[in-house]
């Protein structure tokens, strides 16, 4: 990937700069150049001390131990911890901030929230007790009654511990460990275990799935697992994956045993990676769209696909291990966040509460641009909320030259008098990329490569400069050759074809239609928008100027855009951390009003409007359609 | 088996009297001379025309059926419900008594428990709702919220069934059943299944396995079944059971997948029996001693066998199918009634609840002699409990001829110049049993074959008739021949040997000790005691007589000693069938205060007391021990 250049200036005003490839940490950069950040806490994320703020470019992503150290005033202004933020783009770093004298905090436990920083209130305890074996006095006593009678509280040991409570009790001399969650007996260890403390945040999307392997009593995250979803062999996107299942049991068995069979995966392997042991996980928090939430549970999602697309259910949900079918976690809860709607889906909660989106002021929209797009509008204290179907086709699938973001893929092209491609790896081009395909589409359309109704220009190829119009081909269809066989590492040419055009273009007008609608039901003019959120991991990938410039968003300033990462992944983590949190996921699903972007009147007319890649166009077939 | 006299007084004072087999209805013995006996509900035990009442004789005990009919008052009364009451020996009833003619009543589900019965509150609710599909106007709803919108009520509908809730919702146009036990939603069915509301009650015992599948709405026995324990391939009696599963958690594996196995087996057997759908089963109530309870749920009962022999748990446990293992009842919640103390189990907490102990003014005494021999008294209104280890020796097990109650076992012995025995089935005498054994040791001592410290006479043997004298012979030790080989069934002499009776003084001196114990440490004397009730599937076949003789029992007058059938199963099926019972045996198990016998300083004396066959042979022998 092509370097990007990080200036530092330091407490005394002098700057400094390098060269850095996107994705090492702020705290690497600098010190390749040997410019000292301290890290107290040895680079692990448990204190303040590297703290640095961004003076200019794109603020990163917070990490969720960005939001427990500096908490959501410091982040929202720019704020983050530099042995924890990956740089991404051009910026520009202030180090040792003023705030970080005055304001320097160490974590704990009995953090005020108010103070900054999420409070590390997991719901999971673990209490070290000493207790005694059974005596017969005058009345007898049980094992069960001479723990809880340690433990001083009115509990309930669960059938499974009290079948072994015998040699746990006796293994050493009465020390037990008691580990509750919200006041429930998870598990009762032998000996002083309360170091062990961990939990897991997963957000299972159509595509992929990522966790995080957190240490409750600190929030340091421990490790970081994640892959493809491999229901992905039974239909790429959402509608497919639901029609598999629709009237179907087995399949619907299949697609559950998939991914169910990829956590208890993906637990193990945090596990072996952080040294951990599975069976002191005592939290997961699963957030994820609403299919893929009632699939994991094994829940008929047919009528999740059929109009009007009701959830079966939508509340919160705290399970066993065994209703999860989730092995690998004997003594863990499992809580799936809150669902809105059969399309905003428990990953729209996480990702609004991970952004704070109803705290705000004036009026911010959080866009997840995914197979299938949430939008979240934040009105005033209203929260709405819409889903728009695009497809698969942004991030690759159902195009000729498609392809994921791995090396090889366009991720990034430049249109003059010719193409040059940016390609991950700096490797021969071997297909494109979503970012890639945002990028070109914006490229062509102003070097009218492509016309404004989205028609490669074939009609007025004369008028284009000869390597431009040399490019235009028809071989198996009209297409422009992006790269040509000979630079390509298949030894075919890289090109858009006239159908992914009009597959891109349906795609993105879901997309912009959704927030265009959102805007139009309550009355938001572009002006009026303080704040773009680009959220999801396709979101951070894509070009802010080409995604406007193609019109997949709305026409707003770029600095009005900001990158805030996978919101929904942090909220989870959020969730994870803090049952304070985990019960403001709750009250934001009930919350968030759904709109239905089919059963509205205006949204015929929108989404020919948000196809067009001008708005001039749009203008045009909208009134075409006879909705203005 | 001996036919019974079983006489009949009827409204006019007029007589007859039946001959009849033990174990045929008091419906039947009357209808076979021509006494017509009212069965308006078809002697289903669902009315109470039949009702009779004990004139003389032994009053049968109670069925469930009894108790929801007749209420407690009644039932100790006397009275009966003669569709359900079996004669079990000679005895005199009152057709159509008095009260029946005031008191009739129909069952009903509101009845009102002071006005007599059981109170049919089970905690089951079947409710049929008209549930809507779900809509999306403004604001979408779920499949879940739309049921329990119908419902009315603020419940939670688990995972399991919201898996499978769109199609039940939609199969019967919205009509859907929702079952809950105690307000919690077990079973959602398509169309209106109210009718179907059954439960079954178990008694797991060391021995033996019975169960009842009953009508929740009426308490109508549908079906009864049992066998013996398929454990006891792994040991016979309690402490081998134990010994077993001691330190061994695969043994302990074995020994439960045993029991849960049986368990299923009988609750399909039941189920086919009945033509009731298993699916429809809600309810479940299992008693057992501590340790059956224990393997049943898997617990670790290694210190079940160990001195202070503490169990586990011992309240009150309501679970799963799942925690259970219960495959079969899959929408059933599992009720476990609460243990005592190690060796004062679920059972004896259920018989106390069937016997109203705890009622009762005075003293009253029960005894279920067993392998554990457990005792309860009631002294006015205090609850005291003991167990006594008295080994299988008194059901015939570790006795060289012994066998269980089947044809060709000796129940019944006279002696006069020479032996007589009574064999079930009147065929060949191929060993015997344990009220054979009870019975014989009785007739013995009176022939004083047999002398008050338990030696065979055989230092006197000249001074018994000489057909008596020829009987005590040596052949692999001394013994006395019951029955003669030509007369034997497997071609041998049925006998007592000196080995045996040792076992049987053990074994009968342990339950006596019991006995005595709980009266001494409450300074009762024989003349306070108002009642001994005789619980358990052996009390009732064992001749009270000779129990008193042999001294396995205090010298009460015959009349204080009464029949309480199974007591245990009968508790079960009353906390079936009834949450207010199956909080009363919470309570009362608690209530229950535990003695041990063998912490107590007295119990040597009064072991070696109670094991003499004559007051003053025991005297003796606890003066010896200086100890009196």
């Amino acid at each position: 990937m092509t370097a990007v250049t990080v200036t530092f200036t330091d407490a005394d005003g002098k700057e400094s700069q390098a060269q850095a490839k996107p994705g090492i940490t702020v705290m690497n950069v600098a010190r390749d150049i040997g410019v000292d950040i301290l890290a107290t806490c040895g680079e692990r994320g448990r204190c303040r001390t590297c703290r640095v703020k961004t003076l200019k470019g794109d603020v990163p992503p917070a990490t969720i131990m960005d939001g427990v150290q500096l908490g959501p005033d410091e982040v929202n202004e720019g704020f983050r911890l530099a042995c924890q933020t990956e740089v991404i783009a051009d910026c520009h770093y202030l180090l040792a901030p003023p705030k970080s004298e005055s304001g320097h905090q160490l974590l704990s436990a009995e953090r005020d929230p108010d103070a900054g920083g999420i409070l590390l209130d997991s719901g999971v305890e673990k209490r070290l007790v000493k207790a005694n074996e059974p005596v017969e006095e005058d009345e007898q006593t049980t094992d069960t009654e001479e723990i809880l009678m340690a433990l001083g509280e009115d509990a309930v040991i669960p059938l499974e511990l009290a079948a072994r409570l015998p040699g746990v009790l006796r293994a050493k001399s009465g020390n037990v460990t008691v580990t509750t969650f919200c006041g429930e007996v998870l598990d009762v260890e032998a000996g002083d275990t309360t170091e062990h403390c961990y939990g897991m945040a997963f957000d299972i999307g159509t595509t992929s799935v990522v966790g995080s392997l957190l240490d409750l009593a600190t929030g340091e995250q421990l490790a970081q697992v994640g892959n493809v979803n491999p229901q992905a062999v039974f239909g790429g996107d959402l509608m497919s994956r639901i029609a598999f299942a629709q009237f179907n049991l087995p399949n619907l068995k299949k697609l559950r045993a998939r991914i169910i069979s990829a956590i208890n995966g993906h637990i193990k392997e945090a596990c072996e990676e952080a040294g951990v042991d599975a069976a002191q996980i005592y939290k997961l928090v699963i957030v994820g769209n609403t299919c893929m939430h009632h699939i994991f549970l094994g829940i008929d999602p047919t009528y999740v696909g059929l109009a009007p697309y009701a959830p079966v259910v939508r509340e919160p949900l705290v399970l066993t291990p065994k209703e999860a079918l989730l092995k690998a976690v004997p003594n863990a809860r499992i809580c799936m966040l809150p669902i809105v709607a059969g399309f905003v889906g428990a990953d729209a909660t996480a990702a609004v509460l991970a952004t704070r989106l109803d705290e705000s002021e004036g009026i911010r929209i959080m866009v997840d641009i995914g197979t299938n797009g949430e939008m979240v509008m934040a009105a005033n204290g209203e929260l709405v909320a819409c889903s728009a179907p695009a497809g698969p086709a942004l991030e690759g699938a159902q195009i000729r030259h498609g392809m994921r973001g791995a090396v090889g893929a366009v991720e990034k092209v430049e249109i003059d008098d010719d193409v040059s491609c940016g390609v991950i790896g700096d490797a021969p081009a071997m297909g494109i990329c979503g970012s890639g395909l945002i990028d070109a589409i914006a490229k062509m359309l102003s070097a009218k490569v492509l016309d404004d109704s989205g028609r490669l220009n074939f009609k007025n190829k004369d008028d284009l400069p000869k390597t431009l119009a040399d490019r235009l081909i028809e071989d198996d269809g009209r297409q422009f050759v992006l790269a040509w066989a000979d630079q390509s590492g298949k030894g075919e040419n890289v090109s858009l074809t006239q159908q992914d055009v009009r597959q891109l273009q349906l795609a993105k007008g879901a997309i912009l239609a959704g927030v265009m609608m959102l805007m139009s039901v309550n009355d938001i003019s572009d002006d009026d928008v303080d704040e773009l959120l680009l959220a999801g991991a396709f979101g951070n990938f894509i070009n802010k100027e080409s995604a406007v410039h193609m019109r997949l968003l709305p026409e707003f300033p770029l600095e009005k855009i900001t990158y805030v990462g996978n919101a929904a992944a942090l909220g989870a983590q959020m969730a994870l951390l803090s049952e304070t949190e985990r019960t403001r996921a709750a009250d934001l699903a009930k919350r968030i009003r759904h709109v239905s972007l089919g059963m509205h009147p205006e949204f015929q007319g929108i989404f020919v409007d948000a196809m067009s890649f001008t708005a001039e166009q749009g203008a045009i077939v909208r009134a075409a359609v006879g909705n203005l």
